[in-house]
């Protein structure tokens, strides 16, 4: 449970005072807003702010449409339309600020969006906690003999039990040491920014996170996806469900759009247009290589 | 006047109704928001949504210092610190949407600044209407004889009444071949997306624009400078006015460390240090070039 | 024609001279340095400079994969598979820079790629030149009766002369005007930063450009597209031509993945399913608005 | 020592055939390509691309203040001129790609800096060689009683024994784990993207980085700043002396208007102002706070 009492105090008493605004508001954010959803074994993602909401995405688009969009009068089918037609500029207009806690090794791949703000607790000027990312025994898996890149079978047995007792006990130890190396009682202590580095990446860290909705829907498109290591994933299928409630149309559109959408090269556009004219299409006479075909298959049959 | 009575009786209508909300809300930005700033003679500013509050940029910072900000608990010098070491991170932890109504060539070079969302009327897709920039007597300025990139005195008499006319009568004719080239009575009419070409720079556009308030500082530290173009530089000084009710700790230090800052080079140091101790320093013992010395004179006298 | 002799004689006095260099070199790409491809009546792109290659994309992956490569060992498959899987960073390792001659309004939506550097010739500082584009015959194009930002059928006749006339006559008429009001024979001059309003977006500027490939891949998706703007679409032919000499495999992966691509929605993908099973799919049936029922039998019939 | 005999093989390799090219070149760049600078126990930092040299930083310059510039001629000149003014744009026309070799923590602070491009040995994909960060002696500092991040004296005698034999026994005994949890003989095997997370982050990772000039100055003047951690600074200040050899120009700009500048608040521009005039200035007659005064009085006496 990552929450200890004090921080639900802390969320219940942000949760507890409303003030008036002119701004827009959404009403499924306002729900959201401060409250913890646990990811993994001690993380958590909460929203902290936002601004902006559905509306704010059609009000930025007829801006640039002016009188010309009469036509496109109904929400939905505008946002629906800006999504399908990659016009991106407005929803950059709504923007979200996250509080996520997170393992080291995912916030590694996570700080690879770059088009997004980020203050992250500092090692160099705090102490970090005694908090270690351990794999339920559901995700404790082996490499993938397919995929250099993902996971296999899950461990069973004593081979799970020995990952288990390694990942375990190695994080005790250096955080021992990393406790050890800082104290001040009859030594000088180690600088916190040289003792930090004998901590694993599967130590949590946290941050705020902020981001606009545009270069979300980006980040999410990558990492729910099935491809996606499963740690960080886990946080942007929360994120999804956040967002969904958020503005709910921009969400739809972005899952037909994007998250359930199928891109077709042009060979595979024209082995699909083949097919349908009654064809029978092989790896050979599609063009593609053999990676592309499997592909192919896997999505058509 | 910018505004007709329609748009006038919308920011009303959009002024009277405030929602409730758990998000942190800036009472001085509140008293801003949908309220249409004149600038020039035709263009506006005017917020329309923003985030965040000076509380947000020091709470995004304590992440960063966790518990060791004890010592730094004060807002006021927390945000002086963060501005003066050059810790810009948390500043972008706010963000704001501007309604922004300006001629072109000041469009041209505001976009110049790439960090922020732009959603500008689009005339491609719908035609823009007849409103030209037209310098006020004061502003009608000779180029500089000593500054390549700036102006000299105000022109007058019958120099100021035939630029006057000209640019009057330019901007008036270009507008009726505009409407000409396009009309569709007895003719197919000219597509807008190349009519709109025949349309000088003083017209305007108008757009939605959104920034953080890091690279907001960032546009106002250039824009808001005496060197910049005095037909930007009325609208950074509007948007200057604004950000210090938004935000007024964070304004005051960027008042201070930033816009009334100055900047010294090693040279310009070395020079300074040697003045402290009663040298008479030239521009040949400077190292300075004429360049230098002439804008370090200016400043230290 | 927009080069003079002495603009020629300077391209070719560049590429007359080689010199040694330790780094990567695209023979393709060296071939075309300098030249200036025409594009418009007075425009051009030429390559100024480029960074990297093919080979600078696998060998950025393979930093990615490390020992794991081994197995994607073909250059030509990696990228394909990169493409393919949206691994966009090591695209990103190789740069280009274009000098770019085009008109302003051309450059309008240019500058809405904002991953890019950019110096433009600056109308503060100095004077622009006496050229406009003027559309060719065929492609002065009426407005579109079904697209609200598209162009219909090409004018003819009395109504497309008096269109060449009004643009041609406005332009000129505008530029004279510049010139009498930048005078300083009898008068003061009005400032160039001011007296630069009064020219109609088809004056021509020119700029430096600068970006990287997946960034210029992204550009020339939204550029090279049927629903871009003629103008702008011809600059973007015009460099894919210059990308396939420069990085032959990258540009074939993203021709037929990107340029020549069929994104479906997830009803899309539902709707060709039911398809390929022998169903007979309405509009009614497949969830799809009209507007994307349209665009989807537009490509699938 | 960071090479094998096969690395210094490769380098000498790539050293020993030039092409030609029509690009320009920087001579004192073409002697640093390839070669690895030894920065730290392991790490390293090799330039492996480039683009552009001084003259690409003027012409990008005289391209914007075209015709006008013929009184800026001297490129030593015009490049002060445009970094003491901030026109930044013209230096984001040089590019650079370095191979870099450094600690995980190291990395964590460096990919801060988000206008770069990377590509990371992929620790999903590939596994991590046993190479571990550990200070040397005068490197193994006490945290600093005054700085909440910074470093004190240097820990002596049995402290620091104590210190280094726990941070190399956990490296190794991690590191033992590691491959005992991937090891495929008669057990599956751990997905490599979980074994990774046992790893401390004193590990070496590598990548590729590119980024252009500007950018590039900004990283340097605040990672080879005396409050930088040592162990980025001996990368920023690797990567100094690189620039230098590359553009010598820009980088003497660089070092006298930003590394060796010394930036005043208005206040403390006030404060000199007295000072020069013959008043003394206390902290209470100054309106800094204590915090300022300090700093102040620093750099002033």
């Amino acid at each position: 449970m990552p929450l200890t009492p004090e921080q639900l105090a802390e969320i219940a008493e942000a949760r507890g005072e409303t003030r008036p605004t002119l701004r827009a508001t959404s009403p499924g954010m306002e729900a959201q807003l401060y409250i913890a959803h646990p990811v993994l074994d001690h993380g958590l993602v909460r929203v902290i702010d936002y601004m902006g909401d559905d509306a704010a995405i059609t009000q930025a688009a007829r801006v640039s449409y002016g009188r010309g969009t009469r036509a496109v009068s109904d929400d939905e089918g505008l946002i629906r339309y800006l999504m399908r037609h990659w016009h991106s500029t407005p929803f950059e207009m709504c923007e979200v600020k996250f509080h996520v806690k997170l393992p080291v090794f995912v916030a590694r791949q996570w700080i690879r969006h770059r088009t997004a703000s980020v203050n992250e607790y500092s090692a160099r000027y705090s102490i970090l906690d005694r908090e270690f990312y351990i794999p339920a025994p559901d995700q404790l898996a082996a490499q993938s003999t397919v995929n250099n890149q993902g996971r296999g079978a899950v461990l069973e047995g004593a081979e799970a039990a020995r990952v288990l007792d390694l990942l375990r006990e190695d994080a005790m130890r250096s955080y021992d040491h990393y406790e050890a190396m800082l104290a001040q009682d009859g030594q000088q202590g180690l600088a916190r920014e040289l003792a930090r580095m004998n901590l694993p990446a599967s130590i949590y860290t946290q941050w705020y996170w902020k981001c606009d909705l545009h270069n979300l829907f980006h980040f999410l498109r990558l990492r729910a996806d099935a491809h996606a290591q499963y740690e960080i994933r886990v946080y942007a299928d929360t994120i999804c469900r956040i967002v969904r409630d958020w503005v709910p149309l921009a969400y739809a559109a972005f899952a037909d759009y994007r998250l359930g959408a199928v891109q077709l090269s042009a060979r595979g556009a024209e082995a699909l247009k083949r097919r349908l004219a009654g064809e029978v299409v092989t790896q050979e006479s599609s063009g593609m290589s053999k990676g592309e075909w499997r592909e192919f298959v896997a999505e058509w049959g």
